[in-house]
């Protein structure tokens, strides 16, 4: 089988999501001289101010999802939990990338950790949860502290509630909604860190160094790159990824999330897509996630994506973008043209680099 | 008197002119948030594709110009030949930036010469041309081998003839419709570099490293920081930038060309806008010379233009952009979303960058 021909430049990528995420791949299809349309229903999404289109309507509006279709070459998107009927409608004329079978393992936390330790990888311990009598033989099995996450729509630590002993277990379930769920066993882990992986058409594969997060109220707060870990560790992450990459015949970046405890590397979840934890790459590589991206999706060869610098990348949520100012003095500043800064809204990031260590 | 407020994020930035230089600044203003509205004649103008708004005009119509002067907070622009009565048109509702006199001084090769010379910088030896016994009297004085220069809409080696002899000069006047002429003494230099600077509304500067160009054609070919020049040299181009962009009171960013002859360094001529020798920026600075003018323009204080990578930067030119797919395996990648790859026409650039030396 010959891999697809890469698009030419004026060829147009429909992006699915108009967030930050569209915005930053928008304008790294812009450098390589790539249009873009994107598909969101806000009208004031912050893609939506840098693309050549933007087709306003909601993920269950068939029609429009065939009008956006038929104007691209080929689709990506910016967020996993895109609703079936939508990507059919989309299909039905034109690639997704990366595709459906990445969309599905990443969507539901039972399949991922099936799919993770089918391919040889350790996850934490985790166990199915439907019935009420599933949730007891869980907790049984799996004891306290452990997490019961929902089984889909969990981002930012939101879908998911902490047990701190068995007797938590009804309660936190009630929190869910009853909604079909994963027990997890809490991780004791040193550090977390995480690997942007790219893989392009043609099965190249191109990996960031990992950085090292840490996470405030449930949401990413800083990336440091690079991840205070040993040499032998950073490769075995990058290793990882990369067999992430090649099980799922995946095409684009993947942000791949693992902790390190004292028996190595476990792997806490993937992203299909561009993830905020890569941000730190737009100031401090060559090429970043968002170009890396695009030319995956493209089909174009990856590119170099040696870091040139070392990074601290941090999130502006909330309130913190107001002081815009200070913050671009501190560095390469990336705001994401959000109108309102409502707590716990992503506004924005700024990366801080200095030369390698 | 005070320095006016930064202009907060989601604010609109007008930009005249809709080609690559338009479109980078399109993309370095979103990332810092801001919204821009491009007025450029050409329905397919490479900035139009990544902008909130296009008026879609000529720089004739007063009213079009009055519109786009009512929707946006500032305006600067992205070539200096704007009619004097589209600047007014403009500045009746909002500040131009950089301002009117750096336009002034810059549109004109005779009020740009004399404007240096004032501030004690070298230039080569000048004389105006406006009538034939001025013209005779010009060659007598200069000698030849010299060049005529028409005194404005010169760009990319367009707009002038060498003269080899005296006896060359009627043609040359002619072939440049004996429009008003600048008669300039042919230079001897080593090399020609020059020094991308930006000055804010406060009068801080910051300059980038100089950059040394190769030109094929008339039209540059590449830029390689650092130049090869000594240590001592490199500073006093930055010295001689900083003191042109102070005395023209300038906010902005501004392209300095430069030849480093025997005597020391010699003012080619300055560009008031981001610059084509700037590009390598995008690729070895924290932050690139679009940024720095979004800054600058925008009333926010500068950004750390420090360089973190060597670099050489490469036009592709008419053909040259059919090997896109090769360019983008070599080296950060800028294509302006031009269709049309014609002869002498920059349809996008790349950036080469290793470590610092």
């Amino acid at each position: 089988m010959t891999d697809p021909a890469p698009l030419p430049p004026g060829s147009t990528i429909g992006i699915l999501g108009g967030g930050q995420l569209g915005r930053m791949l928008a304008l790294a299809a812009a450098r390589l001289g790539l249009k873009v349309v994107v598909f969101d229903p806000d009208p004031n999404a912050p893609a939506a101010q840098v693309c050549a289109g933007h087709e306003c309507a909601g993920y269950d509006d068939i029609a429009a999802l065939e009008r956006f279709a038929g104007v691209v070459d080929v689709v990506t998107y910016e967020f996993e939990n895109i609703p079936t009927d939508a990507l059919d409608a989309v299909e039905a004329h034109v690639p997704i990338r990366p595709d459906r079978r990445a969309l599905a393992t990443s969507q539901d936390r039972l399949s991922e950790k099936t799919f993770l330790e089918g391919i040889g990888l350790r996850v934490a311990p985790f166990a199915p949860v439907e019935t009420a009598a599933e949730l007891a033989g869980a907790v049984a099995r799996i004891g306290t502290p452990s997490i019961l996450k929902t089984r889909r729509f969990g981002y930012d630590g939101k879908g998911q509630v902490r047990l701190r002993s068995p007797g938590d277990a009804a309660a936190a379930w009630a929190e869910l909604n009853e909604e079909p769920c994963v027990l997890e066993g809490f991780v004791r882990f040193e550090r977390e860190i995480s690997v942007i992986g790219a893989r392009g058409v043609s099965g190249q594969i191109a990996c960031f160094d990992p950085g090292e997060n840490v996470h405030r109220d449930g949401i990413l707060h800083t990336t440091t790159v690079p991840a205070s870990i040993p040499h032998g560790l950073a490769t075995d992450a990058v290793l990882l990824a990369g067999r992430i990459l090649n099980a799922l015949d995946y095409v684009g970046v993947i942000g791949v999330e693992l902790f390190v405890t004292a028996e190595g590397l476990l792997v806490n979840e993937f992203a299909p897509r561009v993830h905020n934890s890569g941000h730190w790459t737009q100031d401090a590589c060559a090429i970043d996630q968002f170009e890396q991206h695009v030319r995956a999706v493209a089909g174009w060869p990856l590119g170099d994506g040696q870091r040139h610098s070392d990074a601290v990348m941090t999130n502006l949520i909330g309130a913190d973008a107001h002081d815009w100012l200070e913050a671009g003095r501190a560095g390469g500043l990336h705001l994401y043209g959000k109108a309102e800064a409502r707590p716990g809204r992503k506004m924005g990031h700024v990366n801080r680099i200095s030369p390698r260590r």
